[in-house]
């Protein structure tokens, strides 16, 4: 099913965030990425399009990697299969570390994010998003309809319970952890990050008019997105 | 109805997030503070109690500031009737500015921030809370009930959209302003600032047994906590 969503087809301008987190990556010429959590690889072979020296993507799925693989015909890419807590690389080995919607996955957050810093170069950005703690705070992460089938609002509930959700996405059982605004720019900066920016993206027009499912993410934030600094 | 509510009877314990707060708030020992929306002067008091070398109060309301200064008995304390996005104090004045709870009600906050900046000397913090975008998304603030009267959760809607909202407080017509995280993050640090601590608080066991109509504050963010400093 994750194959058939229109940022799996159409890529990363199929995704409504896309135009956002992509202004929030700086220049990738000459620089060395890594991507945590990054499935069929469409972050790593536009970081190669932008002139990265090379791209490590990690991530804990084979079946992902090996789409990735498949689809990525250049020795400057290499796929990692990997939990992303379990990175170990030596510090300062990147200049740009990226996540696209893959650490409300992760429990050990604290880990990833301390993990990353020291894998940084200093003066190295960390860009990640993941699904907006207004979107994972109540498990069935769905909105609230009236008799007839529309969508009243965006229910919230439980939100300082920072725990996993068991939840569903795309016919799946999944578990997502739960965390809030606070913490999740608290735990970044603890590890020694200056944010930079934050984002709470919505699909522009041309998005919504190509995927009118969209039109309904101007109620609601959906995701987070955050670029981090680690000081000169 | 504003005199009768626990913070304005009780004090500052009495409001669920000042434990928080106080906790952003660096020392004040000889310090120059400014109060923004400062009310009936809880926090220039605390200011002083502290240590604070003087402190200067600002408010709209004449009524509010008629009963600061008849509780204040401090000639450190100045208390002065304008609106907050109107200051216009000499570069560099103030090591600390707080502002609780105000800001939600002006419409210049991007000017606020960088008068705020400017009147700040390096090094110095702008401690700041609002009520949080999850609480003002949808003008109504308030739960969805079911048919009989509990509270299901808590409705979000428009999000995106930041502009202001009529809405009542304490049976009167109140007039806000919803902006998003992200804009309240950003504006921040598009003024200047580097921000060092985000909060959004739940009121503590004490503060619940205290004033039981807090209990639900676990299930939404009500206060979104900042706080930030001018670079040295």
């Amino acid at each position: 099913k994750y194959s058939q969503m229109p940022r799996s087809v159409g890529g990363l301008n199929a995704a409504g965030e896309w135009y956002v987190l992509r202004s929030m990556i700086p220049g990738l010429k000459d620089k060395k990425v890594l991507d945590l959590g990054c499935g069929f690889g469409w972050h790593c072979r536009y970081a190669r399009e932008q002139g990265a020296q090379f791209v490590v993507g990690v991530d804990i799925s084979a079946r992902m990697l090996e789409r990735a693989r498949a689809t990525t015909h250049d020795t400057a890419i290499e796929y990692r299969q990997q939990a992303i807590e379990d990175i170990d690389f030596a510090d300062g080995s990147f200049d740009v570390v990226i996540s696209s919607l893959a650490l409300h996955y992760v429990a050990a957050y604290e880990v990833v994010c301390r993990k990353v810093f020291r894998c940084l170069a200093a003066g190295g950005t960390f860009v990640l998003s993941v699904e907006h703690p207004v979107f994972t705070a109540l498990a069935a992460q769905d909105w609230y309809y009236d008799e007839q089938g529309q969508r009243l609002h965006w229910p919230v509930d439980n939100y300082q319970q920072e725990t996993l959700r068991q939840t569903r996405f795309l016919d799946t059982d999944v578990v997502k952890y739960h965390r809030t605004v606070a913490t999740l720019l608290n735990t970044l900066m603890d590890a020694g990050f200056r944010i930079t920016t934050i984002a709470e993206p919505q699909p522009t027009a041309e998005v919504i008019a190509a995927y009118p499912e969209m039109k309904d993410e101007t109620r609601r934030p959906i995701f987070l997105l955050v670029a981090a600094v680690k000081p000169v």
